[in-house]
């Protein structure tokens, strides 16, 4: 736990030790550089793997006695499935077996389906939950009862964390629905293919140790390799990895709300009045119902006035394989299969490519491809008069989302959120966000059914839109609308003093916490 | 220069320093185990490269000032147009033009083309050219006029000593067929086609600076990206990088000589006699005139007897072209493109799979594609009647060649070396290699034209192929024949004491060295 908090150049008080490493506070957009040289590997010797390549070992818990499991390692895995995922509990109730204690689990995301792994922590298995909290996962945190505290990192964050040695990682578990015997393992093809499998690259090239879970062996070349077996040290192989029609779950119905379909509408008009939508350009859209809306609107208008995009990024969904097999794109550049036909997709279609959050997100490289996406289409749970904006905790204080590619994708040069005025009758534009997960100044237009405001400090894209019939407003005018209706801005949560999570920065610096929920 | 030699594991004399750094001493195969981690590369932030990922700078010399070259510094380069790369001459003029000395060139190979560089080492510019030395620039060599000691690698050799921070690159140029603004960039694509760009892997990876010069800049995405954008600094725009139809001459055409017709209808018999040709096996051939001829007599066995291979790693020409599409192998895993066929096919076939030295050869990784070859057939230069084989220097002591993937391809089960016995009436099977690059313990099977030896350590071959009618023989025996023909042994050839070039194992430990020709 760390006792000392200061404030950082977004105004929030931040812990400066985070589970006793020491954490630089957010300095403001673009101020931090980062020193010295990304983690090596243990060099390994081929002299000490087998010669005929089969790496098979019988079970989990036998790939993992193989990696030397021992108290206070840091396990990893993957959400490829997201709440399909059934390889990680079989892997801690094997550590837990084992008898270890004081892990700590870094998954890209945890979900509901990872509640076993709550007891676990209630045991002493397993200390910490490092990575993004879903769900009851999330709630377990934010009330206190998790030993260490939480850190949440976008996508790309997490790979610059493990690059830079900010994680280590002892033993990474990729369940690969696809793979040979040697390691090399895809997510395309078998049973139970879900797309890609981008979130364990950073873990198959840093971690000491790399297993592959799959229950789907064929013989080598497991080709395409997207995961290189000259990085895996075991292969395991278990009747069933995952549900991959677990994936679509809730994130990919499109929504029926009018008043979702109208702030569709309005996001895709915009982007058309303010000359974004025009040929060659690229765009981002997530999977939400309104995301998903967005995308067939934007179809539409790029189909009435010929245009044709560069490359759009998935999150890939069927309405984003409809526009490729359309020729509305040239390319799908996909970090994540969100639906089946995505998952046909990629395996079939070249033009489908899967990219990686070193490709996508890495702010620690020479450049990544979402500062050069035209514009981004995300969702959050609550946005400021500053645009601060929030995904992780709800306005009752309680975090129940990680923050995926989120902020890696603030990096386009118009960033667009679509979301409705209020949930539950609570207002979801607000004098202070909770939680502050984007600064203001990299969110650029916010679009709810009672119009669109444009930050001020984006006086070019204000001018872009003069004379359209959008309906623009300020941010402060949409403000008092809601709470108009509402009847006055929400309650403040009641919050205790223990921080329970550290929200990182693209860059590693710590831009937000969570407090205790009481 | 180094003072002190040392025997070997192999009884040969090696330094134990080589310019200015430790080395150690081959100490037999398998036994040497590597300490420590991989380099890191200098962690870099997305906030000092272009927003909109457009990295094009006006010039080579542009790129070079703006990676800061200095004195003393290592450019590397690579040979995927072997005899007809047009980008490394550029490069070191505008090194020159910019007054700069003492520099290390760190190619994957050198070739005739790049006759020029020697004038640029003895005015001091180059101090040392570390790579695979061809032709004129290995017998420069030779012949002492290179400042610094050379040192050749494999191709799986140079991604280790690369990887594991023994050769530290500052500035690495890839010559790319095709590129986009960020530094995407692939060798399938574009008027200057030469297949993959693998050899360049390391560099990426590894280089403090990369910058990536092409005659085809494409649109973003760039695809496949052989060379990932998030790795390179600039791109440079040139009218021409290559020749392509120069990565054909002299090596891809098949022999005429009866001889080595013979030698490689008795290569590809033995395989099938042996039991290697079976259903799902794999092999791999070069490129050679004995090796192409080989290739045409096995797929003519295995289409007798009906036996498919799983894959075939080239070195890939026409000939493993035909093979994929008539269905006698699943795969071509292909490490550089040999002929225009090559680059066809690795375009436009899915199961023709571009690899890397990391995948196939590199020995510090969990295990790597070369150990599970079923058989290979290789060149030599000499043999000796221990099955030490020599690939780099001719019996007159001039080292004319470089490794390549050759000892890369010794950790196969079945090496098998088809040689001439003779050539220009100097013995080829002698009493002692001029220089070991292989131990004789790594190969398995000589073939000639007059007869066939096995290694006496593979009872087990020796077995598989009694009660054949293949002309079985013993190494002496064969020795005996040659010098019978060609009037006795080799005359020694005349050397000095300067040790001008050291020979490295796959595991970085030095097998042998190179003596100044008098």
């Amino acid at each position: 736990m760390s006792d000392s908090l200061v404030f950082n150049a977004v105004g929030r008080e931040v812990p400066t030790v985070i589970n006793g490493e020491p954490a630089i506070p957010f300095p403001g957009l673009d101020v931090h550089r980062p020193s010295g040289r990304t983690a090596g590997r243990i060099i390994r010797s081929s002299a000490d793997y087998p010669r005929d390549g089969n790496k098979v070992v019988r079970d989990i818990r036998t790939a993992l006695e193989r990696c030397g499991l021992r108290d206070g390692m840091t396990i990893s895995s993957h959400h490829h499935f997201r709440n399909g995922d059934l390889v990680v509990n079989l892997v801690f109730q094997a550590a837990a077996e084992m008898g270890v204690k004081d892990l700590r689990w870094f998954p890209s995301a945890a979900f509901p389906c990872h509640r076993p792994i709550l007891e676990l922590v209630e045991q002493g298995v397993v200390r910490l939950i490092e990575g993004s909290l879903n769900g009851p996962i999330g709630d377990f945190c934010s009330r206190g009862k998790m030993p260490g505290m939480g850190v949440l990192r976008s996508h790309g964050g997490r790979y610059q964390a493990v690059q830079d040695g900010e994680v280590h990682i002892d033993i990474a578990v990729v369940a690969a629905p696809t793979a040979d015997a040697f390691g090399n393992a895809n997510g395309v093809n078998g049973p139970s293919a879900c797309g890609l499998l981008g979130f364990g690259l950073a873990d198959s090239e840093y971690a000491d140790r790399v297993i592959v879970v799959t229950d789907n062996l064929v013989p080598f070349p497991c080709y395409p390799w997207q995961i290189m077996g000259q990085l895996v040290d075991h292969v395991v192989v278990v009747d069933k990895i995952g549900e991959p029609e677990k994936i679509v779950s809730g994130t990919t119905r499109i929504t029926r709300s009018p008043d979702r379909l109208r702030i569709a509408e309005l996001a895709a008009r915009f982007m058309k009045e303010a000359g974004i939508m025009k040929d060659g350009f690229s765009f981002q859209a997530g999977a939400g119902g309104t995301a998903l809306a967005f995308a067939i609107y934007l179809a539409q208008l790029m189909k009435e006035a010929g245009v044709k995009a560069r490359f759009v990024r998935g999150g890939s969904t069927q309405y984003l394989v409809n526009m490729l097999e359309e020729g509305l794109t040239d390319f799908i550049l996909d970090g994540q299969t969100f639906d089946l036909e995505g998952v046909r997709s990629m395996r079939d279609d070249p033009r489908h490519i899967a990219t990686s959050p070193f490709t996508s997100y890495n702010w620690h490289g020479k450049g990544h491809f979402a500062t050069f996406v035209d514009a981004v289409v995300l969702g959050a749970t609550e946005v400021d008069v500053n645009f601060n904006a929030n995904v992780v905790t709800h306005t009752d204080g309680r975090m129940l989302h990680g923050i995926g590619g989120w902020q890696n994708c603030l990096g386009s040069p118009c960033v667009i959120l679509p979301i409705p005025s209020f949930r539950n009758r609570i207002p979801v534009i607000i004098d202070e966000v909770t939680t502050i997960c984007g600064p203001g100044e990299a969110i650029d237009v916010v679009v709810t059914e009672r119009g669109i405001a444009i930050n001020p400090l984006r006086q070019d894209l204000i001018d872009a839109v003069k004379g359209s019939d959008l309906p623009l407003k300020t941010i402060d005018e949409l403000k008092w609308e809601i709470e108009r209706i509402c009847g006055g801005p929400p309650a403040k949560p009641r919050l205790g003093e223990r921080v329970v999570a550290a929200i990182k920065w693209v860059d590693g610096t710590v831009i937000d916490c969570v407090r205790q929920v009481l």
